[in-house]
């Protein structure tokens, strides 16, 4: 099988980090990884397949040779460094918001619609973690009618906010604890025993940015430009899987048990609705794991074309590293 | 001003304890408050006004000469001492869910449906936390157009499990922080760095108790028994606030800036609406006080004549303890 050169920009960001680790436990075929960075970074080393390999410096000259670039270093890095590797001959899947909404790039949950793959020049995009996590759980109900509109409010763990936010979460309870006001650095608000409306910008349609994303981006990996559909993004105190609550509109009643049906029969799905013992779709248990659970659906007792969801799906596997490695494999190594 | 005994069912409870703070900080006129509890907390002692009282049995005798009795003891007490009560001779003003639901008996937000209270026939109904905040915010938006339906996420604090579950969330934060497997006790499910869908019994129609509660009495409250409304509620790792991410529908587009008039013009909701500053509803604010505050008010971008909030309101206070009190006020109080 041929082996590829990988290049991690942001590898030892939080889902840099991820992306090693699932680079990894999934065997992608790598003859060198080359772990890239910002000056601050350089000097450390990480650990892949049990070898200390040093953080090189993010620069133009670093793709040389290189097959894939993993991008998840922020947009402008994006901006910066993608067309570099580009021009290297690089295909740079790019975690970063920089390309997500450009015509011409295709944005990738792979079970959902890895058809549009083969239309990239260059750069794939992978998609906001909450927009994943959102298309994983109603895609499988495009087969059962025609979906007329979403309302979804998130519970979104620390984790999308980085490492350093998950640490500020686990800090800041500690000290909580111990009777300490909090001082907050990441976040602008406390995070401990505390939630807020995420912590991104209100553009002028009063919507945050990442509720925009969310909005914007399911539509365009959906096929469906003229999906109906309104987010509420909050930001809660856990540490590395993000939760939806969803309301899905039909042209026409659905039961119960096709939802389920669906939802079971999805690659990357997994269904959690147990009534009898409570036990649906948690941040605890949906994290490190790969599928994303879904639970809770019932009949909208007020509007019976509607059915209501809940859904949990790890931030830093599903939400970006797993689902960038998976378009990778799809680009690579499907059908090789 | 006259002067009432007052009899405090539940007082060493979270929401009993809250009765004692509010009674006191508004000056209820109270000649004998008599707190009342279970076999295990007599003995104890609570504290009113500055002067230590005992904890007297729950029992048939302890009305005699009572003129209010606040209950917060749970269904099954209310159920069993409510009618006791009044065939005492005192008013009952419940916490439980025993009562609402029972056409004659009044469910009473006291800013929204004060003019029901007049009915009463001996037992007054508090309604569910959530439902109480949930009525706060929308009760305003009346005015402005018909209300078509409400599609609604919760994210529920631990003090609606009561006390014990406030402790268990501190115990088990502190416990993952040292490293320790949670042993949930309170909650079937770990609450430290998690949350889950309401720990409460899933019935037939897939929506659980509390689901169901905030959907009917919300119908009850608004006096709007057609009401389309769906409710997905969740329990998360704060203290003694509870949010709530709502969408309203109306039957015409309603421009943002009459929300939001119609927020800031209507007592007890605090417009909390500040987009340049992120600033957005949030339990460490709303917790402790007594307003519910409303923000992230936006058209819905994909339903025009819908609007989207989100809503924090300490769920000990308004959602229990001060609208009680409020009743109190409203049925011996006011125009005294």
């Amino acid at each position: 099988m041929k082996q590829y050169r990988v290049a991690i920009v942001g590898a030892t960001g939080a889902v840099g980090a991820e992306m090693l680790q699932v680079l990894e436990s999934r065997n992608f075929p790598i003859s060198e990884l080359i772990p890239l960075a910002s000056e601050r970074s350089v000097g450390k080393t990480i650990v892949f397949r049990g070898e200390s390999i040093p953080v090189q410096l993010l620069s133009k000259g670093a793709f040389r040779g290189v097959d894939i670039g993993l991008f998840s270093a922020g947009a402008s890095r994006s901006l910066e460094f993608g067309p570099v590797a580009n021009e290297a001959g690089a295909v740079v899947i790019d975690n970063s918001s920089a390309f997500r909404m450009v015509p011409q790039v295709p944005l990738v949950v792979p079970e959902v619609n890895s058809h549009v793959l083969g239309t990239h020049s260059g750069i794939v995009a992978n998609p906001n973690c909450a927009a994943i996590i959102l298309c994983m759980a109603v895609a499988p109900l495009r087969q059962l009618a025609e979906i007329r509109r979403l309302v979804v409010s998130t519970y979104q763990s620390t984790s999308g906010a980085g490492a350093m936010a998950m640490q500020e979460l686990l800090d800041q309870t500690a000290g909580y604890l111990a009777g300490n006001e909090p001082t907050p650095a990441v976040f602008k608000w406390p995070i401990a025993f505390n939630l807020f409306s995420h912590n991104t910008k209100i553009l002028p349609n009063g919507y945050n940015d990442e509720e925009n994303k969310v909005m914007a981006e399911t539509r365009k990996i959906l096929e469906m430009p003229h999906l109906k559909i309104t987010a509420t993004c909050v930001r809660v105190s856990t540490l590395r899987a993000h939760c939806e609550s969803i309301n899905v509109e039909f042209d026409r009643v659905v039961e119960e048990e096709q939802v389920r049906v669906a939802i079971r029969n999805f690659p990357g799905v997994r269904l959690q609705d147990d009534r009898d013992n409570n036990h649906f779709p948690m941040p605890r248990e949906a994290a490190f794991q790969d599928d994303v659970f879904v639970g809770r659906i019932r009949r909208d007792l007020g509007f019976p074309e509607a059915i209501d969801m809940f859904v949990s799906g790890d931030q830093l596997r599903k939400g970006a590293a797993l689902n960038a490695v998976q378009i990778a494999e799809q680009l690579f190594v499907a059908g090789s």
